[in-house]
């Protein structure tokens, strides 16, 4: 890139995304009063409170799913809150969430406010900036990401591992490495390494951790780290038959949704008793129109086995507006005192003793 | 199941799901017409020639991706005959089409004819119907399909598999039973595994497969199978690699979308040239308002280095209307004659060789 | 403007939006086909039935609702076919399509393929061309449109007319005027004009004439055509009396569909019998969970009273994708034959004189 | 309906749909953390501070427009507060807002909470229940509505109206009878008439004031009301001219974003110079991509030469969620303080002598 593009490059990165602070904001009597309204108004506040029936039942394992682009839009506080405070137990997850944007931030990367109009992808392209509908990313910061994931790669044993446990291993890199120090506290991935929540992401090479993954096993060709997907499988299936009361939180549909929602056929494959999910929230805005999964209701899913319809709620909503009032209606209700630090991490390095 | 439920399951699959046929349908001169109009008839109609132009470009390579529930909608046929007239050349796709819906008929099960309205999901659970939107499953029939893909797991070697690799032995399963010998000759898995056409399922345990998988790895806790995602991610790239012009042909969005985006980015990362995709069609209802991957447009894939924008359309509608009328247009002017039968399964082969 | 300025709105205007002639496109066996496919279609193959079952009773009267921008669109020549063929037998419609599309082009004008991308509009602003999605319009030619309502106004005798009346004197005007003799024959206020069918707009001001109509009005304030929107309800009450039989074909929802659904609670309201719509098909985009009216099922309408649920059928698709192949389907199923022309025009004339 | 029907339309009318009170929560600092988040959040954000921008311009009239079922779903509140503040200087609505719901919530009569699940639409029909989505309303209450403007059409003096001079007739009449004195005070139309509001309906007769004017038209064929569209035209114009600058705030598409953004072209027809609306913010879920109006940008309104591109801000949430936030921001930054009170209706009234 030449001076001028540099400079056009500074230009259109300068104001960065700034994540949603839910403990300031008390939306309690707001959501509260949305009750008594109708259409999405009346299913957020509903949504917020079975979100929060989750919390008030200590028995309860709560799954939170993330599909779309959450925390390049501002989200990563709320989800972290959720998850210091108990409020979240296991994490499903696309890769870009997790690594190109929650992994990126941790590295001391910024997503940018940009803008979907006026802009000629094109010029984008040759400045190297990535376009997010109105948000701008540094592609030579990813590139740093990509190359991270990469090194991680090659420290460790060359053997199949399950997202989860990869994951597990990005935490402990930031753990290990001071110079991160400002920025980890923020994360997703490091928060849920010092709370032992795992994280799954079915389709882990389908982000920034691909790349890495890609360049790790072109150059090793004879031995390398695999990740097994139905490891994946295998071990959220566990985290069920650990704590069969189950409750999921649903942002976007996609592959987080359908794979927690598998779980409990899983355990029916193993011969196991596990009662279908009690309480399921969705925020999103698909259609159920396609047949697609996405949009699916949970009504259908109920006669798939998977989620009982006492308490489900699909709310018609963008996640970045919905997932801070329902996550914050909760977080104010205090209900998540009391509940335990599950430490499901613990629990899967447990069984895998047993079965080894 | 007593006799009343099994009479009232009886009642309710009664009629299937019948495959449409594009061979009967000559559509061109109505898509040809359409691009003349305005809105989505016209974005239709420059889909379909976009599309017939990566057949009508012999260097082309032409990428499909599946998201949705399109094969127990109805749209196997299509996407076979696309297969045997050389018009994909690689598949990518969510689990629940290749294996749940695609390899299950193959198996001589089938879709049956359902409905949304007036229907109780918690007595169709009774009944084990499994409901997607307007269609039902018998999901006896689908244990079956997952314990046979736990059978195929028992008679593998123990290794790390791509998704592709394990497809290709789930076909191969196939044209080794001549009990389904009525059912294959229709099969997306047997029709590529003839032909040598790579189906690659990013997230392949987020299906019917991870049930047999799962099943499998409990049982054999110390040497298993297992399913290397990153493997999948590394061998898309080979065939990009091996054929650098190429299209995409989307059918919703989705991690088959993305994955199939990112070679070309994998491809800078080993330091490889390879073009962008030069030639892409999405067909889609999915919105790009929020952000998120699956609605967001091509031209912002082109910030990202992915598609070039001079052959792109997004087509906003529902994919059992668009895709007959996309594909039936390519098939009936014929493009296809004379594109090689690229088997990209036997340089995928050879690269694994050339590594080992 | 200026000769540069000239020569780029020339630039910019020379492609011409084309009608679509589903005369030429035989979609019977295609759209059949769907019907044993699932999602829309099938929902699109059983409406393509029930627009047929129409036909086919020949007791019922078929209204026909128009929102969007359908006839910009390509849709005009669909909609003429099934006039002349006494498909539909009266009209209910938004402003725009009636008089700043139909009446325009009947007048000798076009409107232009254009583009939503890369497109300031500012400048088109500036060049006097407005755009509708991706089409152009010029606006001095839509001027002479407004120009040509308000020259109608001070023909007319001073009174309230209803929207169907005031159309019908631009039938009229076009009929009188052979120098559009060479653009009326394609026109839907024309061909209705010719045959009886009545046109109502309820929002008739929201539109070009209502331009035509300020002109006049502000120019004549003591002594105007007004327009009586009353009288339109009034009237089209009374088609619903004089034929009680009826089924609707609604492209899109807005005032048009709730107008036309109306007419079965306004005949009761009227101490008259009258049987709630026996069909009813509507294509629409609209999502029902918004509570709006547009997306509002058809079963939500009978509970209403308006619409029975035996025939009845929501196509969710785009209007110049789906309209084609449903009016096409019955088209080609050549049911219309035997129906009579109704010329419902005579009947409320004769009314008039009844109420007089 | 016998005494069963009885009780069960009782037990399904239980529960009323209460208005939520924007003076009770304050966003303010929500709502603009959000403006540094991304997609749907931020533009709510920048919506809000748009509409909060015309309530500190002083010389700025503000117009609403409302379409789809909103008062029924509770934001009654909400707007009524507007007008008090004078922070809404004229209203254009659908007429079920107006009259169907606000109105005859004025007369006593309330909505209820319903549902949308395990409902049949022809058990509702026969209860004389109608379901707006998942809200429930007593058909037999709507009766006496309609009635009520049918008498109150007896009551005027024979001769064209615009909506705006028959609404406030209806405000009028709710001043006027104090029956209704506990109802009044949170009625749209009975704060605008007491303020001067006008209110504006163009498709007047497509509601229950149609059912009012169609039995007195029926009966009363030879000298009776009429709703003259032209006339509103003509008045909303007027407003423009006698107030230029202004700004939008639209709750939905439809008729009312039309007829508001048309009156700028009415003006120029007219041959006075007015501006472009200065400011435009509309709420909606409609879909750019079927070239309607209802989600066609308002970058699109401006190659009309309708709307100014500076402070225009599309927010794509559903109303119930989005309108009690941006009205809620507005109001609590108290901009609307030493707003004016523009009672123009007082100005019609005079502009009426003039022209006389």
């Amino acid at each position: 890139m030449n001076k001028n593009q540099n400079s056009r490059k500074q230009e259109l990165l300068q104001s960065t995304i700034q994540h949603i602070d839910i403990k300031q904001h008390n939306v309690v009597p707001m959501i509260d009063a949305m009750g008594s309204m109708a259409f999405q108004a009346r299913n957020l506040s509903r949504g917020a409170q079975i979100f929060n029936k989750m919390q008030e039942d200590k028995e309860c394992a709560v799954f939170l799913t993330l599909a779309g682009s959450l925390i390049s839009a501002g989200l990563k506080g709320v989800i972290v809150d959720l998850i210091k405070n108990n409020m979240v137990d296991a994490i499903v997850s696309t890769g870009a969430n997790i690594v190109d944007q929650d992994f990126f931030e941790a590295l001391g990367f910024k997503h940018y406010v940009g803008t979907q109009y006026g802009i000629d992808d094109q010029e984008l392209r040759e400045l190297m900036i990535d376009r997010i509908y109105d948000t701008f990313i540094d592609e030579e910061d990813l590139r740093i990401c990509d190359a991270t994931i990469g090194e991680i790669c090659e420290s460790l044993e060359k053997r199949p591992y399950s997202s989860r446990e990869f994951i597990r291993e990005m935490g402990r890199y930031l753990a290990e490495n001071d110079k991160y120090a400002d920025y980890r506290e923020d994360s997703i991935v490091y928060q849920c390494y010092k709370k032992g929540v795992p994280i799954f992401v079915p389709a882990f090479s389908d982000c920034s951790a691909g790349f890495g993954l890609v360049h790790h096993q072109w150059h090793n060709p004879d031995s390398h780290v695999s990740i097994d997907s139905a490891k994946d499988f295998l071990e959220i299936t566990k985290v069920k038959l650990a704590n069969p009361e189950s409750g999921i939180f649903m942002i976007g549909g996609g592959v987080p949704k359908n794979f927690v929602q598998d779980i409990v056929v899983a355990c029916d494959i193993l011969d196991k008793e596990a009662p279908m999910h009690k309480y399921a929230v969705q925020i999103t805005v698909a259609d159920e129109r396609d047949g697609a999964l996405s949009g699916s209701t949970l009504k259908e899913a109920c006669s798939w086995g998977k989620v009982d319809t006492v308490y489900e709620q699909m709310v018609w909503a963008e996640a970045t507006i919905a997932m801070p009032l329902i996550a914050g209606y909760a977080y104010h209700k205090k209900s998540y005192e009391g509940r335990p630090e599950r430490n499901f991490n613990k629990i899967l390095d447990k069984k895998k003793l047993q079965h080894a």
